[in-house]
């Protein structure tokens, strides 16, 4: 199968579901759903979605090249105005779906003061994650590369002794995001954490020049980009020997991962895979210290749908990605977290995070 | 100065402004406005100030503890409805100005509907950015340690022999990005470009797994992000020998970069600069091929204001920053892009670019 004839069977699938929402056309401007229904990589562009499955995408000067390269299939207008010269060309009333949630307000009253008065423009949500939220086989491929890409990075770093006492938080992650890149990822998905001693107890900690000690817990959590997709991963480490505490907290993470890992499968609703990991949380008498939801879908953004959360909707089925990472952080103390990357399957998870989870002290 | 007078500061500059915009409280959800008003480096957060310089904060829990850190001065709320948790405790009638350019139609829709009657939300444009244009002295040396981590880096990698012939363009983003990082970096401030041979045309290529050629153009575009501010310097050299178209379209961009840096001055439209570089290029014949704008100011965000292009508005002012930027990209030929970034002074503009322009031949 050719790529464009991939792309255009999702513009297919968009198309099939404009007229439950009431609309004549899609205007695409959020750019992972621009590269999902075109195969445009670039960091500025539109795409106009028709019912009748013609399409119109809209670049500037600096892409001329490499839009003629990746979209061959689709008529691409080259402009700075991209949303409106889109709509120029639309003739009759017609109404146009817009992605409410990546459209700012500033740039929906731009467009409105730049086009037809037979055009409607009418707010839409979700429709195009809700196609993207099944994989198919070619992103299923991709995402196990990306994966791969992070799973052999993490573990060729820590074998070469570059997660040591001694080393900063930030030597460690910039070792690990060269190997990645090595490996041909384009850049990380997110900025790698390397948390360590005190640091860890902040889940969104960054990469800081603190010096790792003797006895510290490490948290580690990194992604690889390339193509387009993500990978996302933690790990927890301890330095040197780990105190009772550190054990204690480990132990009760890692068996509600587990949890939360063995009932991640088709038609479990994404509630009751955080309910897995946070009850045995609570029951440990940590619930107070995850303070964060459990897991999200990984693909082209590394956080989308479905989400899994205490207040989550909707139910897993077979293509969804989802991670699990439940976590617990004691400020002042320190926290864990663990974080596999799952492909929802029939007859269990396809788990694409190959990386150990027992205890490791290094 | 404490750090958190200086956020008082610019606090005070934004209140002083919310008069003339006709509004009592101005909801900040940009994050780098957000972090220039506040501190907080959080991915997640919204900031208001009342016009009385009273301001509240709001993050999610996986910040409980940086926000404490960052933010000593501000009250914090810990939530997931980051907006209307800060607007619920406002009373009575009030104009609150928000984002216009940094809001979502989608949020906006459900903000409106989590507030009180009384609350009027008013759509503001480019408040906090007029503030932002101008630098402070603290901002300058940021500025300046991000360009020399930059600058360092791409030198050394040089040096290093790791821009070679044999070597695949990944290699070498790869390699600039490891020693930005070592040296302090917390990120790059864009996706790194090295375009070589024909890649060297398109003015947004990545680095890709293309190996670069005896004879090959390469142009490397790159930045260092630390402590939320970047850098942006883009030079081109050519690996083995030059051709003389190569000789010849380097000539011209680098006698066009240097006459845009020439005359960027206080008081000098930002048109001009364009002119300047645009000039040279079309009077040699290459037109055309200079298919970009000249240059943006550089701060929290990569890309600020002010622009310099065909039609932009406005003059260069003491304390701005500006990229700039010519370039000639002939399609399967070639191209060739100089960029510097300057802060405008009395008296000629500081270069944070400490690079060499004459044609390297490597």
């Amino acid at each position: 199968m050719l790529s464009d004839s991939r792309f255009e069977n999702r513009r297919r699938a968009l198309a099939a579901k404009l007229a439950a929402q009431r609309v004549d056309s899609m205007l695409l401007t959020h750019l992972t759903n621009i590269r999902y229904f075109s195969g445009f990589s670039g960091s500025n562009a539109a795409l106009l979605i028709n019912k009748d499955l013609s399409a119109r995408i809209a670049t500037d000067g600096r892409y001329t090249t490499q839009i003629a390269e990746e979209v061959p299939d689709i008529e691409a207008l080259i402009t700075r105005a991209l949303t409106s010269e889109l709509l120029k060309e639309c003739e009759g009333p017609r109404r146009v779906g817009f992605e409410a949630a990546h459209m700012s307000v500033e740039a929906l009253e731009q467009l409105k003061q730049n086009i037809s008065d037979e055009i409607t423009l009418v707010p839409v949500s979700g429709v195009a994650e809700d196609i993207r939220i099944i994989k198919d086989a070619v992103e299923l491929d991709k995402l196990r590369e990306v994966a791969d890409i992070a799973n052999e990075a993490f573990a060729e770093m820590l074998e070469a002794g570059e997660l040591v006492a001694g080393k900063r938080e930030i030597d460690v992650a910039a070792n690990l995001e060269y190997r990645m890149r090595l490996k041909g990822a384009e850049r990380t998905s997110f900025d790698t954490i390397v948390a360590s001693g005190p640091n860890s107890a902040k889940p969104h900690h960054g990469a800081s020049e603190r010096v790792i000690q003797h006895g510290d817990i490490v948290t580690v959590d990194f992604g690889a980009h390339k193509d387009g997709f993500n990978s996302d991963t933690t790990r927890t480490l301890i330095v040197g020997e780990a105190d009772d505490f550190s054990r204690e907290i480990y132990e009760i993470v890692l068996r509600a991962q587990e949890a939360g890992v063995a009932v991640s499968n088709p038609g479990t609703s994404t509630q009751d895979v955080d309910r897995a990991c946070r009850e045995i949380i609570e029951d440990a008498g940590y619930g107070e210290y995850f303070v964060h939801s459990t897991g999200h879908g990984v693909g082209l953004d590394v956080h989308e749908a479905p989400a899994a959360a205490k207040n989550s909707q909707g139910e897993l089925a077979e293509g969804m990605t989802l991670t699990v990472e439940p976590g617990i952080y004691v400020p002042g103390k320190g926290g864990v977290r663990i974080e596999d990357t799952l492909v929802i399957k029939a007859g269990g998870a396809e788990n694409l995070t190959k990386l150990d989870k027992k205890l490791h002290i290094i």
